[in-house]
């Protein structure tokens, strides 16, 4: 059994959820709350299983290796498991898939999660104001770079590559999910909008959300 | 013949030129300065290039598909084409060299670029002391998880995996590269003091080094 250490609103951890849903693998979810306590995440026992100390990591099998960072793990999982592929089968394809995916994942989020934004807070004593002004900066700059690799690109489909979702779905959803929260206008981007209605109408995608997951609150 | 979009210091740019030397891949250096004139890769026809309006960005051939993304590249060079191979054959080997990479890629470098760097000071007006803090704070975070993901395990040889460079090594030395740059004393790491030593000694790290491009200054 696949065991996922997850938060409920990690865009990481929602990220696997969808590739684990997609592909019809069936996973325990063990919670790592990062905020109770000063965040779990911190504790020693969770850093001898992710020394980042960050969420998500998946362990495939009882006592089996601990995979971390999530678009490795969602590579593994199209590799070593079964189920419908995340990634196309040409390395043309593949590199536009994972570029899209790490526009999300190397370029936007990291900038505003949660660990970012408390530092912002706690150590450089900025105002609301100006966290929110950050977050709002560098999402506009991410989804409006996204929104031009989709809509200029005939390979985008009904999903970000095509007419099946995958790996960058799976990345641009939570991201979305995450500027929704903060109040950014996702309607500004008409492909990235019509994408995710898209994926937001598969049960894959709505059993992975935030709100479903045993840990929500 | 390949050409890159690069700007000598770039880490992402960097990373690319050590995996196209590695293979052994000759290329056309397109230089992209990212200060000149308010920064080239704001230029509306590097845009065009590249909507992220970031560096590096691969051109496979004349007419061919502009690639974006440092890890996607590198991915598609060692999928498409010869050399040595950069990541391993197995699927957890590959998980593990991809989150070793993505720790670097992800989690990181995005916090301590340049263009967030020039955020802190400009639009935040933040100190030079608090840029340096942040600064020290993620690399910190960030070089030593990387060190207990190395120490931790039996799979580190002479480079990031087993006793040949890859993928991860081309991730880590030009972040031990940007470390160095801002002081941090990378000895404090001795894993990744040890590898990047081996990775130095190797030609193709030498050429793909800051200051033996073509624009450096």
């Amino acid at each position: 059994m696949l065991k996922l250490y997850s938060y409920f609103r990690s865009s990481a951890a929602y990220r696997v959820r969808i590739a684990l849903a997609l592909k019809g693998l069936p996973y325990e979810t063990v919670p790592v709350h990062l905020l109770a306590g000063g965040g779990q995440q911190h504790a020693p026992a969770y850093r001898a299983t992710n020394p980042q100390s960050l969420v998500p990591a998946l362990q495939d099998g009882q006592g089996g290796a601990v995979l971390t960072q999530s678009l490795a793990i969602i590579e593994y999982l199209d590799e070593a498991h079964g189920g419908a592929p995340l990634l196309p089968a040409d390395s043309l394809g593949r590199a536009r898939v994972r570029a899209l995916a790490q526009a999300v994942a190397c370029d936007l989020h990291p900038l505003n999660n949660l660990r970012v934004l408390r530092y912002l807070k706690h150590e450089l004593g900025v105002s609301d104001a100006q966290k929110d002004a950050w977050y709002a900066h560098w999402v506009g700059l991410g989804l409006s770079a996204i929104e031009d690799m989709l809509a200029a690109s005939p390979a985008t489909g009904r999903f970000c590559h095509g007419d099946a979702p995958g790996l960058a779905d799976c990345c641009l959803v939570p991201q979305v999910f995450n500027a929704r929260r903060f109040n950014c206008r996702v309607e500004d981007y008409p492909t990235i909008a019509r994408i995710t209605a898209a994926c937001e109408e598969l049960p894959a995608f709505q059993a992975a959300a935030p709100d479903r997951q045993p840990d929500a609150q």
